[in-house]
Parts: C-alpha cells; structure tokens; sequence
C-alpha cells in the first residue's frame, strides 16, 4: 500500500492530482469528489475563499461530511445510478472484469470463494430474489465479512421496501467510501485523526473500582486467511480502575479486531473472604471489539464480579 | 491414570481396599477415610445397618459430605495437625521428596518453577510472613493457578485473623480432597455425576430471545504447559434462544476451561434496520468460563445488543 | 364497560350481532371484520367447513392474525382510506365530532388537553410537517401515552420517508386492533389468555440464586388522573431465586403498569462478611413494567450485588 | 437538632468544649477522643506542634481516621469494654434507662417496637445465641434499618468466630461514630465535604449515549414514620448522555435515600424505527439509592436499552 496523504498537503493538489488521490472513493463515480472540487478548492475561485475553505476542512471527518453532502443532495436518479454501478457481490470475481480494484480487494476477504455447493444456492437465490425486488445489487460495506454475515444481511434486506432499501444502500457505499478516504488520507501534519481507546474496570462484587488488575491489550490480525491474536501492551489498573491515559491513542489507534485479557481470577484472589478453588468460573475473561472509526473515543469497560460481567460501548 | 471406580463398587471394598483407593484424599491423614469407613461400613456392623448406609449414599457428593462431617466435627489439634501436614509451596518442589504424588501434580501445574527472581524474593517474603504468623503451610487448592493467582491469594490471606485464616485453610484442603476423590471415583455404576451445561442468548436491543444465533463450544487445553482451543461442538439457537437440550451432560461433562463463541454479528446484520458496517463494535464473542463440579448445573447466558452484553452463573 | 364475550361464543354469533361486537376494532373499516366473517363463518358456507374454521381459531390472537391478514392482503387505496379514517390527535378532542367513542377514550388520557402554550405550539408546528408530508393523520397507539411520549414519537417519525411511515402506522393501527379486540373479546370458556409473570433473582456477589429475598408486587394505577400504586402479592424466593409458580396467571394477568420491590439490603445482610452499615447504597429497589400482552411469558428477572443490578425482558 | 461547628473552629476549642461537643460518638468512652485531644491538641504541647497538627486535619475524614488510629491501637481489652458499652438492642428502649440519647434515637427508627410476637421470639431467641457466643451485644449501624435488616444481619453474624464477629462489631461502632462526628462537624469555613453525586445514560440498543433524556431526582424523606420521595431537580442529558455538572454537591449533598426517575419511554420513541406502542416494557425506570458519605463522588449511571437496564456504584 502506498504511503497516506497529509489532508493539508491533499487540499493543495491540483484537480487532476487530487481526483488522482481520493476520486475513486465512489465506485466509478468520481463526479461527486471532481464536484466537491469546483465548488471548494478550484483555482477559479477567489483565493481568500479558498483558502477559507481549507481552513474549515480541519480534519478527514469534514472533508468527507462535506463530499458526502454533494451525493445526498444530488438527485434520485444519479443515487440510483451511484448504487447500479457497484459489483454483483454474486457474480465471481474473476468473471467480473469491471469491478474497479478496491472492490475485489474487499470481495475477497469476505471468503465468498469458498462457499459449499449448498450455501452458493442459498445465496444465488437470495441475491435472485434481491435482484429482482430492487433495481441496484446488494451492497455491504463490512470489512472481512463472513459469508454467513454476508448471507444474514441479504436475507434480511431482502424484506426492505425499496425506500428503505435505497436509504441503506446509500448508507453502506458512504460508509465504504469513507474507509477508502481513510486508506487514502492520512490526519493534517503534526496531528491525528483524534481517536483514542480507554477502559474501566469495576468490581461490582465490593462496590469498588478494581485497582491492581493486570489487562493485556491483543491485535486480532488475518495472516493469510488465518486469525491471529498479538500482544500489544499489557496494563495495571490504577486506584481508580483506570489505566493511566489512553491504551491507544495517535498512530497506534488503527481500525481493527482488538481484545482486551482481564485478570479477573488474580484480582479476586485477593480477598481474604475468597473461596477461590478449583477451576474458577471466571478466570481471564477475554473482551473482543471492533475499532471503526479512528475519529472516535472508544471507552471499552468491565463491570465484573467473580460469577457475572458485563461491557459496552461506552463514550 | 487409572480406570475410576464406580461409587456403588467403592463401597463394597474391603478396608484395605477402600483406603488404598481414596485413603489419600486429605494429605497424610488416612484416619479420616479410615473413620469414614469405620462408622458405615465395617464389617463389625450389623448387615442391615451397612446395608441402610450405602443406600443413603447416593452420589459422590452425599459420599463426600459425609467423609468431610468427621473432620468438621474433630477437635482443632487433629484439624492443625492436617493442615501441617500439607507440603509448603514454597520450597523447591524437587527438594520437597515428603510431598505425595498428588501434590506434586498438583504443584507443578501452577508455574512455580518459572518465577523471575523478583517474583521469587516477593513470593518468598509474602511466605515467611505468612509461616511466621500463623502455624501451617499456605494452602491453596486451585487447579492450573498462575503465580499470580498464588501470589494474589497469598498477599490477601496474609491480613487475615488466625481463626479466619484457619477456616480458609480447611476449606482449600477439602477442596483438594473433594477434588482427589472425584478423580478416584465415578458415578454408580449406570448413571452420571448428574451436572450438565445449559446457554441461553437474550437479544436485548429488540427483547426478544435470540433465535438462530450460531454458538460454538470449545474446550481449553493444556497441551504441555501450552493453552489450546479445541471445537466441541456447534449449535443454532431454537425460537426461544435456548439449545435444544444441555450442550455437555453425562461423561461429556468434565471439569476444565470452556469458550462459548457467539456469532453476535451475523445476528445482528439480519435486521433490516441494522447499519452494521465497517468493523463492528461486536462480532464474534467470546465467553471463557470453568466448569469445577461435576454434580451441578451451570447455566451460563448472554444477554447481548450490537454494543453491549452481560453474562453471569446462572442455575 | 359491558362484560367482554368469550371466544367460542362469538364465533357463534350471527354476522350483523358479530360486527356489533368487534367490528369496530380498525377505526371507521367495518369491511375488515365483514370480510373475515364472510370469508370464515357465513352461513353460506359449507357446515363442515365452518366448523373446521372454528376449531382452527383456538385463542385471541389466532383470531387477530386472521383478521389482520386481510387487511395486510388488501390494496394499498384501501390501507391508505384506513389510516386516514383516523382522527386527528392535535385537533381538539372535544370538537372532533367525528371520533369514534373508542379513540376519544384514547386520547384523553395522553394528557393532550394539558399541554402549555409552548407544548401545543411545538406539537401543531411538528404535526403541521407531518401533515404536509403524509397524506395521513398521525397515529399512536401507546395507552396513557404522556405528552412526552407523543412528542418524542412525533418528532423521530417525521423524518421518515412514507413507506417507512405507512408501515409505522399500519403497525400502530393494528396496535389499536389489537388491544380493542382484547377490550371485547375474553379467552374461550374455562380458559385464560395464557399469559404469565415470573421472577428470578441471582446473587451476583455470590454467583448462586438468592434464596430467602423478601419480592412484592404491586400494580400502578391511574387514580382520576392520578398515579397510585397499590400491594397486590408478597413473596418470598425460594432455593432456586425463584418463586413457587407465577406471581399471575389467567385472570390475575392483566394489561398494566407493575412493580417489583425487591428486599436487596435484608437479603445481603444475612452475610457474616457483609459490612453493611450506614445508608446502604442499594436497599428496597424498586423494578417498574410494563405487561402489553395478556397472551405471552413475562419472565423479569434481578440479577444483583450489594452494588449493582440489572434487569431484561426474559421469556 | 443544634448547629453544627465548622471544623476549624472545632479544632480551636478547649478540651472540656471539644469534649462537650464530640466528645460523645464512642458510646460511653470518651477516652478515645480524649486522647486524641491530648496527643494533638493539648495546650501542653508546643505551639508550633498543635498549628502544625491543626493544619493536617482538612476534612472530617482525616479527623476521624486519626482518632480512630487510638481506638485501633488500644488493647483488646478497651476495644472489648467500648463493645460491652453499647446497649442491647433487644432489651425493651423505654426499660433501658442506660441508654445514651444518641443511641436511643438510633433505635427508635429501626421499627423494633412494632415488632410482632412472633417476630420478637425469633428475635430474642437469635440476641440469646448472640449473646451466648459472645461477650458483647449485637451492633448495627444501619440508619432507619427496618427489622428484617436486624433479624437478616443477626441471623448472619450469629454464626461468626469471636475473631471475625469483634472485627465486624468494631467496624459497626466506627460507623457509628463517623455518623455521630458527620452530625456534630462541618466541613471547615468556606468549604465543604467534598462528595458529589453524577449521573450517565447510555443508550446500548444504539451504542451512544442517550442525549435529551429527562432525568428528575427524588429524595426520600421519613416523615413522622411515613416514607415521603420529593422532587429535587430536573434534568435533560446533554449530547454526552451526562448532566452539565454534579446533580448533587456541597450544602446539598447529604445522606439519605435518592432516586432518579429516566424517561426511558420518551426518549425511545424518537426512533423513527421505535414499534412502541401499547404499554411500553420500560417508560419511567426508577432507581434508588442512598448517599451514605458525604465526601465521596458517587456516580450512578443507567445503562439501557427498551427491554434491559443495569445500573451501579461507579466512581
């Protein structure tokens, strides 16, 4: 992968440059970022505006607020048009010689090569039946997809009336549209794109926060198709429950499949009430979540006792 | 190691026999069993009396609480006595040549042997308060513990008073025994430990059971000292998110560390409303517990939304 | 209100006593009813063939279902004339002269006629748009809905586009249906509806039921406009956290507002290492819901600590 | 009831004063605070010590602890003869002339002379036992404790060794005196005791935090023996699912019994895709708790969605 683009120095290209660099985050649509262009950036217009229109565009989150804004107001027809030209997620990839190269990249991982004789029927029918309800192809933006999330999706959607549908097909190519700006560009120079990772521990057995528990943090990395876990950071919680500052912050923060490893076995030990014996119901009580968005305050926390836990989305 | 005897079989051994087979369930105190056997079973009884007290012992648990009465009920020299017959952890397993093979098993598994040299000074200091203030070796019966599950326990139970710590100390130790004897002896001959192992998946975004959720189960192994996975078994969840029937029961179910996976994510893409997208905040979740007694029930739930869930020991 | 008329006796009834009945469950759309009695039980049918329709409509809700598809079936002119047939919530109550007794009764009691001049200016510019955006009045069907309620549901479903509204209000229309018909209708001689409530209450401190608590139950009622809430029953759980069957059933389990109280702070003071004292942070903790439907399982559990608790929609 | 001194100028009294004033939060031995008073405060010592000793003490909290350090280093004896002291909760109040004022206020409400006959022989059986097994009477802290608290906490630490049972009645006497101090002694001039209380909404149906949720606070007030809740505030979640500052704190955050009221059933009917209808699961979720010390942060969240709530202690 080549390397990102500053957004700062991404804003100072010319036209060709810049659609040369982000024009192809709509599939076969770079209309909607050349027009984001004219109306922003072009050098017909008056270089205060212009360079009052940098100013406001201070981090990726903006910029791709501000191009959004051009497809949703644009009209029905031209949406309708955006969505037809996305790939049949049905038809084989290598059959499909006019699917643009990031859409194969994201086909493939979402291991529709290796469906049974069984489930490609299942498929074929729902995508007949999808096909034959709605006038685009099922679009659906999840990163590595399982065929059965794959097939979950469609076999829900498949129910949608065409408004709803229409309304979250859009929703999944804007949101395939951003993590390919995402890949593109990269926060302003000397900044980040401002997301961070925290956590909490509480120990709802004492009413407490859990102070001294060690928690690892692991990456959930695809090798070759293969899963694996690595360790990041390991922590100890302060007196607070809390680690001292974010577990990710900056550059470390990437979009991906984390996990937490919470110490709950060691930390319950402790009490001199514990009747810790045995094999402990909860020992090292792993916490896997997905990271999105790497504008975004992820708080990932523990409420546990030794018998119960619970966790959220936290903000 | 060697076959288990049923319960009915064990009780009609001879002295000798029945003490050479589970004699050794508390550490060099043989006269418990001995007692045991003595008050139930001897010969010396009447035959209708023998006769009445084995039917009375039904499973290995009513064995065991009766065999657990004797020291209960002895008076606190003879308890002391078998707390300080128990091995101290401390020292060097390989010096320790008073220690009886099951201790020894026992030991090894928690890792001592690989302690830092930091760890060891601390582990150490924490034993020699421990020793100086009260009159019998730490004891602590859990099964695979790290060193820090050790030195947790220590560092809480070395605050405790004499007399709690005394009754902590008697409780690890007939843990240990419970634990021995459910090695030596299976169920009556023609039936099982009775404990069995139950799920159930609540869909709390839409307060609905989660229906056709796929769950797998995994086994944790230790695999020369190296923690492996291992699929026991897969399931879909039936229209009232339950299994149809226990996920382990009988000879299935063992003591030793399981996962659930939950397949939240493909869940949840089939609503027509969902947005999910992306990297989503769950996606497969994992769900490590222990099962520790054969004879219970363990119902252990996920009650779960795209961004939240909470688990507990049910029953 | 006049005594509500078993099921099998309904099915009975001539067409014309059979529309005075429940003919007017869908607002102003008698054809609905008329269609499914002509369709099921007019005389002009083959006798073996009705009676074969009887025997198939066992309970309330088959009956509904039955209902409700025909209006599902029909064009969508006619759904359209269905939801326009409804009253207007913003005009004046007492001016709309035009109302069925049915929703007057309806709408009394959201409280509309107490709203301030702010309220009311919010809620005719909000019903104002969705008047001009839907060419049907809003509906709702949440009984002894608070203005709040009306607003707020207003407010979000403004937004929608109008399919996803025509759904929506099929939805709160069928809603209506529903809980009219159960007005009139009873459960066939010698049965009940079929619904039920029970509880169960797990120590999440201790990770085993919580036998022993002290649960009442009381029932919210709407006193002249004032809310009381009055004792219906007291429990105690048993071993397993649970109370000898459920806590209503059959006649007792109505459609209302209830509340467990559950005896939290005696429970956990039993514990010898309890350090309750002072004002505890969790005492008599009070778990208000909702019953909708007199035909399903309510199972709503505590699951608690001395610090923490949570509650869900089981079944 | 008197007005409090502000602790600075408790601090500046002399000791017959100081005495007069908390002289009294150890039933019958002002020894402790005495010698507090005359280890730290005493005229006899030099000028330079007692400014130096008056500056260490900046809150109630340090006060206490450090005249609680006398009664924790006092030998066992005294600490037996300040238990001893206490009266004996089962003796009728009005024939236990010995009782000090304090004592018997904190009697009064714990509802013990409403007992029935049967309640008062479980009781006066259970105080026998107690008193039986140890040479001290049963102590309770709790404020406004209902008789099946005393009974619960009595039938609990009936079973306790004379170790653990001094402990627990050491830490119950130490409340009482905290609870005695915090009732004669203000935070110093200007000040106050530092505790606050918080509150979040989260909404896990949609994995944000729940703004524009109104919120109102209720306090919990015994009125001549009559349980009375009264609206304190009311609030609306801002975009972070929190309050804009402390619900409670300074003057205002005082010990007793809070509950929060969350329009839980408003704020889900915004969602266009909300089916609310009939009587909702959820619609006012009340939660309530007490504030037992008044210079803690107590954070008490919600965590919802429209079919499950969990809440806890947070920090």
């Amino acid at each position: 992968m080549s390397a990102k683009i500053p957004l700062n120095r991404l804003l100072d290209l010319s036209q060709p440059e810049f659609l040369a660099a982000i024009g192809g985050i709509y599939e076969k649509s770079q209309w909607i970022v050349e027009s984001f262009y004219n109306f922003t950036l072009s050098p017909s217009l008056d270089a205060a505006v212009i360079q009052d229109n940098k100013e406001k565009i201070t981090n990726v989150r903006v910029l791709f607020n501000e191009i959004e804004l051009l497809l949703r107001n644009s009209s029905k027809d031209r949406q309708l048009q955006l969505l037809k030209s996305h790939p049949d997620l049905c038809l084989k990839i290598e059959a499909a010689t006019e699917i643009t190269e990031e859409s194969k990249h994201e086909q493939k991982s979402s291991g529709l090569s290796t469906l049974t004789a069984e489930e490609r029927e299942t498929f074929t029918s729902l995508n007949n039946e999808y096909k034959a309800k709605f006038p685009f192809p099922f679009i659906l933006a999840v990163r590595n997809a399982s065929k059965q999330t794959v097939l979950s999706a469609l076999r829900g959607r498949v129910h949608s009336t065409l408004e709803q549908e229409m309304d979250c097909a859009l929703f999944q190519v804007n949101k395939i549209a951003w993590m390919r700006l995402l890949d593109e560009v990269d926060a302003p120079e000397g900044k980040t794109h401002g997301g961070f990772l925290t956590c909490h521990v509480l120990d709802t057995a004492n009413g407490i926060p859990a102070s001294g528990m060690v928690i690892e943090l692991y990456v959930h990395e695809n090798m070759d198709g293969v899963q694996q876990s690595r360790l990041l950071k390991s922590f100890v919680t302060n007196s607070d429950g809390r680690l001292d500052g974010p577990a990710l912050k900056g550059e470390e923060f990437k979009v991906g499949m984390y996990e937490w490893r919470f110490y709950l076995g060691d930390y319950f030990a402790q009490f001199s009430g514990s009747r810790i014996s045995g094999t402990p119901f909860l020992d090292v009580v792993p916490l896997k979540f997905g990271l999105d968005d790497p504008t975004e305050h992820y708080h990932v926390p523990l409420l546990a006792s030794p018998w119960s836990y619970s966790t959220y989305r936290g903000s």
